[in-house]
């Protein structure tokens, strides 16, 4: 009676995570789905925001979410109750997703054509980065109550995406964190990054979030 | 001109990193150090604590501090700055400290007999709850803009631990954490741990904690 699947996914027997993951964008390529792979610690937000988002953008886009956890289906069951397709996978231990195991999620989430697919990783800021899923665009969330030191220790991961979403700003004035001191950090990893203050809970800052991915969205189907 | 030393570690090339971990445990009994894993998310205030535990035991215990990360030196200028001795780890990459690892920090870290040794272990919920670093006991922090769905998530983890700080309860009007419900949710995993609200930032809790910690060494010596 769950209104989503859940299921066990293994770890790629291929040595060659790009190629494969090269693969995947070349299918979402051809049928007009843009996949992103959202990442970050644990608890930083990545479901509310996931939720916001969905809130924003199912009535134009046709949109999938696959939900990546060691265990529990707690946020899959969040986001079925909002109707959008959810497949929830369990990675039996594995502390990252990769191209093959997103290819397991891509086949099983629905059958019917999707415009936007969200890959909500592992709560992690290590291994994920390591690993091309074969997503299009990749994010990640830093909330504000996780200090603004994060860049300086968790290089890559803020080096390989293409958008930064510092969540949970309602809280600024509770926590010592220097917005401009993270985004000088995060810029001199990676100049070209975009970065968006959020709050998931107020929907502070969600519409240019929101407005990034739909233009993403309608760039990715123009190179179909 | 730096006030602490920072050395490469390399993975174990021991199969039995368990076997490995006893005999550090056993040099640790001898030499009457109790050596405590300090685990969490990115951001939960390991380090903050840590400062707090140095500032309410310095003057009775002889204490040092090992910092493990991927990168930076951040943690270990913070706790330098109190004169306690420490030592910067960079795993290059890796999402865990083992046995091994653990080994060569001690080694590295003093010349001198010690009372209490933290390990403050990589920011990561996943791979650090799977290798027994050889630690007397094991801690962890979940703080509380994390949420009360941790355990649900990450089972493994604080199925492992000894102690569960949760901290940041300065916030807990600021979000959505049901205390009493992570509390049920960690004990139907962990029926022995013993859960120590605080807050790094105030002080609230330290003393709770402290007095555990200060317990926890007279013991591991009284089995020398």
């Amino acid at each position: 009676m769950e209104a989503f699947k859940v299921i066990q996914i293994k770890e790629s027997v291929f040595a060659d995570n790009n190629r494969q993951a090269d693969r995947i964008r070349e299918e979402l390529r051809r049928t007009g789905t843009f996949l992103l792979n959202l990442m970050s610690s644990p608890g930083s937000g990545k479901t509310s925001t996931v939720l916001r988002t969905i809130a924003a953008l199912q009535n134009e886009l046709r949109m999938g979410i696959i939900e990546a956890d060691i265990d529990s289906d707690v946020d899959a069951s969040a986001v079925a109750r909002t109707g959008t397709p959810v497949l929830q996978l369990h990675t039996g231990g594995m502390c990252h997703m990769d191209a093959n195991m997103t290819r397991q999620g891509l086949d099983e989430l629905s059958s019917d054509p999707l415009d936007l697919v969200i890959l909500e990783n592992i709560g992690n800021l290590l291994c994920p980065a390591e690993f091309d899923t074969g997503a299009v665009k990749n994010a990640m969330i830093l909330s504000v109550p996780e200090g603004d030191d994060k860049p300086l220790k968790y290089p890559l991961m803020f080096s390989k995406v293409d958008v930064l979403l510092i969540n949970k700003i309602d809280t600024l004035a509770m926590f010592d964190f220097d917005l401009q001191a993270v985004s000088q950090r995060v810029r001199k990893l990676n100049p070209e990054i975009l970065i968006l203050p959020i709050s998931a809970k107020t929907g502070e800052g969600i519409q240019a979030w929101v407005d990034w991915l739909r233009q993403s969205v309608q760039q990715w189907k123009q190179t179909q």
